[in-house]
């Protein structure tokens, strides 16, 4: 029998919880409920939602008097306006950690600082964050590889902040190497503190094990990062979404096996994994 | 016959060709003429010095009316305000760039921020900056190594600066460190110019020559790190203070040569290795 740990911080975060507690509130309401996009990146927890009555809006219109949920990773201020003026009501289910980080960059702009937005370009937060800084008159880029800095290092003065969910190494990188190219530099780390915990728990846990679970959607960035981290420590990393795509072939002779998942990921599924893996250690 | 490359960048910077002008300079005024210290990291220089009748000061008390070269590194204000009331001229020759970290001290702490000082702790630039950073109340410490960080990591809000001829590779790493703990960092990169330059030509050369030879003062910080930089890409590396030092088994059948020079190295000390080494390799 194998030993099974799940990472202390596996799963939701405050973020996705509150989010998720939000849109199971608003299936009450009167008329149509939107979620705008999946509430997470995690399409078995928007299903359940789905039964509920909260629906993923998908080709971007809302329809007069309905009701709008704007999900966790937040959306830019003019599509906000937009929606105020259609929907009979907007709930605004943006994580506080986001909420900085568009305060953040609304602050460094005042500063005079060119803002560097570390994170992934088309990831919804991004865009989110990318609306309030030109909604701030702010100038600045986002940085999702080393080659993207080039642009940040023709200013005097840069500001950085980070996508929530950033992989703390590569924002270390990026910080570091700012500072030896810009004359002044300003950080504001916006890596929410579950993202730094979770990413610690791979760290220590993917090289004490024989093989890493990671658990989370396949279009969810956070998760997708512990699945690069765990790889890199541990090249019996996998990254799955459900308990059924376990493979027994994984887990022979396997004496530890850990398990981690993504901010998007239900305590529910990560409970199906656990069990799965159970019985194929049988 | 082997080929013998000088690095680009190596020997005096300006800060240390302006200080020994200064001193070449004040060598014909009346009464007795002090240094603070060695000029410069260099004994042979300072010799040449002293036969002009300009003398490193070692005991630290000055006679009443002498004449007193600050030298590049600086000074605390209370020490030079001990000095001018009790020589009859104070000369400073303290460098520009040094000049600007103590400035970048005092703004980040009227700006609110602890102070990092990336630098060695015993070295004479730092004991000046942080007179300054004292003299205008500003709280910090300096980081020499990882462990002085933790320190650093108890506040909310740091500003970093470091001595102008820091390893740029650990004012990367302390940078990158402290974005990662701190709530707001604000870095101020103090490295100079010459110093940046003269390591990035050891980058380059080290690695393509067979032996790398690093001329400059034993007690020359930015010359140790040159040689600790030289020696972690090469193994064939040397520090030396001058030509009489180079041993002939070091250049045995040897085909590349690279030399290099810390920023108090006076190009006829170089020119002396150079035409030293030509001969071992004939």
């Amino acid at each position: 029998m194998a030993e099974i740990i799940v990472a202390p911080h596996a799963g939701f975060c405050f973020g996705v919880k509150r989010a998720v507690k939000l849109a199971e509130e608003s299936s009450s309401l009167p008329g149509k409920i939107y979620t705008l996009g999946p509430i997470i990146h995690n399409p078995q927890e928007v299903n359940r939602l789905r039964e509920m009555g909260v629906n993923p809006l998908t080709n971007g219109s809302v329809e007069e008097g309905s009701v709008v949920i704007v999900r966790s990773h937040g959306i830019p201020p003019d599509r906000e306006r937009e929606l105020r003026a259609v929907a009979s009501q907007v709930i605004d289910a943006t994580c506080p950690y986001v909420k900085a980080v568009h305060e953040a960059v609304c602050r460094l702009t005042r500063e005079g600082y060119f803002v560097v937005l570390v994170g992934e370009k088309n990831h919804p937060e991004v865009i989110g964050t990318l609306g309030y800084l030109k909604e701030c008159n702010g100038k600045g880029i986002v940085v999702e590889s080393a080659e993207d800095l080039k642009e940040a290092l023709r200013h005097e003065r840069v500001g950085v902040v980070a996508q929530t969910t950033q992989n703390e190494k590569f924002f270390k990188e990026v910080v570091g190497e700012l500072a030896l190219w810009v004359r002044e530099l300003k950080v504001i780390n916006t890596i929410c503190n579950a993202t730094s915990e979770r990413q610690e728990d791979v760290y220590e846990l993917a090289p004490k094990v024989d093989v890493m679970i990671v658990v989370g959607g396949k279009n969810s960035g956070n998760t997708r990062r512990l699945y690069s981290i765990s790889k890199s420590l541990n090249p019996n990393s996998y990254h799955i979404e459900t308990a059924q795509e376990l493979r027994a072939e994984w887990f022979k002779g396997v004496n530890r096996v850990g398990i981690t998942a993504g901010a998007s990921t239900p305590d529910w599924i990560i409970e199906e994994v656990k069990e799965a893996v159970e019985k194929l250690c049988e």
